[in-house]
């Protein structure tokens, strides 16, 4: 391992043993985004040599059930996956990984670059599921980090114009500069729900047919399904609270879809392809890096769970 | 006009004057679940003659906007629907309607069974959007007059198993005696939502791909929402309270999609083959038959508001 | 393994020693429709027990390449295949083959029904590239054992009306008699195209949606091409020459689409399940009987080869 | 009209009064490639007003058919289109026409630009129906106008790779100095068919996805069938001879789809947003400009006809 950068869910566990229904019983360790140098394969292994460069996609599925053979890999109920009890994560010097799961990287994307294609996934995953499109404005509710990737891969999938939404100044000052479109702040009252969705839609100046949820509260969902043109598509990304409190009647009865995701399938190819091409600049989202010494993961973990001005820190192992 | 059914929206119309965001203004003749004879044709109509029988569709769509042109003209911003304000509804002795919806009649297809076309195709409607077919497993929660078009529309679309869920004992009896696999009755107490969860789900004996919610309560849709396979689809089909209190997250990471309805689009040929052939055999479904008398319309609303054993109420002119 | 069918490839094999680009270098085991009883299980195996009757799916994929990861694992470029060289077939007393590919019988499913899957399944993965529904009508070019089973297929799928053609009439009898609404038949002479394409239409008595070329040559792919309706879909199922002369532009002009199948993917489970309900009888289809000594293999099939009255050939071990 | 460009089909019409089955049987006005001014807008026209710049969308049709009520309007029967008999074209001073078929230019929409998008509609709706996106690699094979327009559709529509095939330097470094990522020049002869397939997939360098053949011959056709990938698309756009001799069995076997394209549906407001965002540029397509007297009007159909270095010729009215 050469590069891993910390997610929230990361942080979840180090805190409190859980993240969502999964509870850690024995010592785990964490990580999932990665990237690595080869050091051995297996015989049977063509596709790699000691040495190569490599992204890592975490999950490992079983290709039995009825999820794995009809494509969609990631619902599958056996995966075994990093940093998911009980499976160990890759936050780590080395680890032991199927070959079709690493991913050469290309000569002009680095290492850390590598480790980001597993939020970035998150992005393609959901704009592949709300077919983001040329012909598809966008709106994104909740400028964190996975507002941000699903903000750039919005972008690499065609989408003509992209409104970006949250609470946080800054934040948003960085969608901006990433390339959004167009910003909006809005406060957390609760009230000021019908002004949002007008403020939002003036701001896109066009029918909005995709948002992202990417905060996953109440109010945000509500403002997506509100605010998002008949026959339109929300997907809900952000893990918030379990129940939500939201107008599903009138937005069932425009044909407002909702769809979900689960982490990603299929992403890493695709991933390499943009981070190549330059369609997708990574960078600007790694705001810190470490080593890892003791004092220095300590601080990691610290800068991450505070937020503000970190979007992804990052190791270098 | 010959035979013309109650809907419930007609009901809220007479009581209040509103049906969802829809207000009444100027006096406005209701009806749209309706059948007739052909007394004239305009001098381009080519497709009809005086004295064919035939149901008619009753939206009139503008073929201007983006959604008349791209094939859910259903969600025509600028459709003239019976009954729906401004627009007088089909419970009258003539109307004046667009040949292109006027749908003729197979010989062994009556009238009754014509106005019938309308209620059905909301359930065909829902199968189409949620993608119904032999592969599908179907579970609906509510067996009213949505519910059981719902049931019989999933069947002809050649769901292999279908359980519906409801709170009354009679209602399921029909929906036994309809062709339902499996019914289950639960209450209305919202402590239950777990427990009637598994014990849909045992009903089923099988994953459960495609859930309708024909009710349209925060109760019905948690339970559709939890019940429904990783993968799967839960229409929402009913009308109820617009804000819903629902388990979203976990849906979403379960990738079970959440699409809505409104109305219809291009259903009518389908409903009649499906009765010509005896595929779908609404004829059940009407219970109480009404002249056109003061009083018989008086009794028909009065017995339509009240439920009960009263499924389809029918006008017969 | 208890009930092996003859399919036309097997004897492709045992008299030419090679089936379109597969050459036989070594002596090869053949056969692949094949249904049989559990005899031991591996140590994690948790679905089945020695003694369970199952029908086997004859290919493993890779799990690891592009359309395996993508849910067409059909089309992986490194499968397994049941007498396919350089793998041996099932036509033998015993096979190891692993679990997930092992499909419990329902109990009221024989042995040679489930071998009958392999064949089946073929017409289903045609329905469902074809986008086969209730609202499809379908006609069938080619009455042999692979257009009768795409026929029970279709019909299954809930077409409502299909046409099937050929040149022999004791084929379409058997047609007729499997549930076919209208039979053609026509002469092999290539300049009877247009007035056949009428025939063929004639006979459905409405736009032709969906055709399926289960015979493979120019001249019944050029029927389908002309005789479906713009916007519907032709499903070239037959293996015939490679090279077809067909009215390829005008088919384009008018949208109808070519979709080819390569096998199966993922359709035991609904096999058994159309099986089980009775949605699809396949017992008219095993025509011919046989044990497993010399002389009756021989004979098994001769008998295969030559046709005729022969739909399907079946060996009882 | 102010820009109104020539087309293969006017040249097709003047020539030998007839294109494909239509037969021009009384004089008519050819053209349909138009843009223009508004000069008087019907009563009930709230969209438009007298000076607005407009492109044309040529077809006006029946709304009443199965095709324009499922969102295929582009299949319609009873289509009334500029310059198809016995319906006048657009290439002369002034044209009645529906005021949503009438699109109104961004102000860095130039008139001439305006008149592309007609042709530009061609390669955007083919690149709809063959799907493609940033997952998509694409050939196409044919330099011509729609060959040109189609790669640029498919650069838009996010294609991360583009190899492009032809017989002529001169169109093949167009087609390289509009973007294309690779050409391939191949000659006229038959023989070379296994040869060329190898070329193209090495200048690829990557699975073939989708290929669209703008050329329309059998052995244009042959090599798109045999270069695309297992699983990929062919799109055949060229209108060629009907009969075509192609490896059909073999692309079938592979799963390698074969859709046409008629027209277009819906495209002009794509085409717009396109053409003002700069993510398309046509002008260099343009490369002969003529006014409308009679010489002048000689000279660019003989140009036009002529081919060579002429791609699209404009007249300015």
């Amino acid at each position: 391992m050469k590069a891993v950068g910390i997610c929230g869910s990361d942080v979840h566990y180090l805190k409190t043993l859980r993240c969502a229904h999964f509870v850690v019983k024995e010592p785990m360790v964490i990580g999932h985004e990665c990237a690595g140098v080869i050091e051995e394969v297996g015989s049977e292994v063509k596709s790699l040599v000691a040495g190569d460069r490599v992204a890592l996609e975490p999950g490992i599925s079983c290709w039995r059930c009825k999820h794995c053979k009809g494509g969609r890999y990631n619902l599958c109920p056996d995966m075994k996956f990093f940093a998911t009890p009980p499976y160990h994560g890759s936050l780590a010097n080395q680890v032991v990984h199927p070959a079709d799961l690493c991913f050469k990287l290309p000569d002009n994307v680095s290492l850390e670059e590598g480790a980001m294609c597993e939020p970035l996934s998150v992005g393609i995953h959901a704009c592949r599921r709300a077919e983001v499109g040329p012909e598809k404005t966008v709106l994104i509710m909740g400028a964190g980090p996975i507002g941000l990737v699903t903000m750039l891969a919005a972008r690499a999938f065609g989408a003509p114009r992209i409104v970006i939404v949250d609470v946080d100044e800054y934040r948003l000052s960085v969608a901006k500069s990433l390339g959004a479109d167009e910003v909006v702040k809005v406060s957390t009252s609760a009230q000021d729900l019908d002004e949002e969705v007008v403020r939002v839609q003036e701001a896109m100046g066009a029918d909005i047919d995709v948002s992202f949820d990417c905060a996953g509260f109440s109010k945000t969902m509500s403002t997506a399904l509100n605010a998002t043109r008949a026959g339109g598509k929300v997907c809900l990304v952000g893990m918030g609270h379990n129940e939500m409190t939201v107008p599903l009647t009138s937005a069932a009865a425009r044909e407002v879809d909702i769809v979900g995701i689960f982490r990603y399938k299929d992403t890493w190819p695709l991933c390499l392809e943009f981070l190549k091409s330059g369609k997708i600049d990574v960078k600007p989202l790694i705001t810190h890096r470490y080593g890892f010494s003791q004092k220095e993961v300590e601080e990691a973990f610290e800068v991450s769970a505070r937020g503000g001005d970190a979007i992804k820190v990052m190791f270098n192992l």
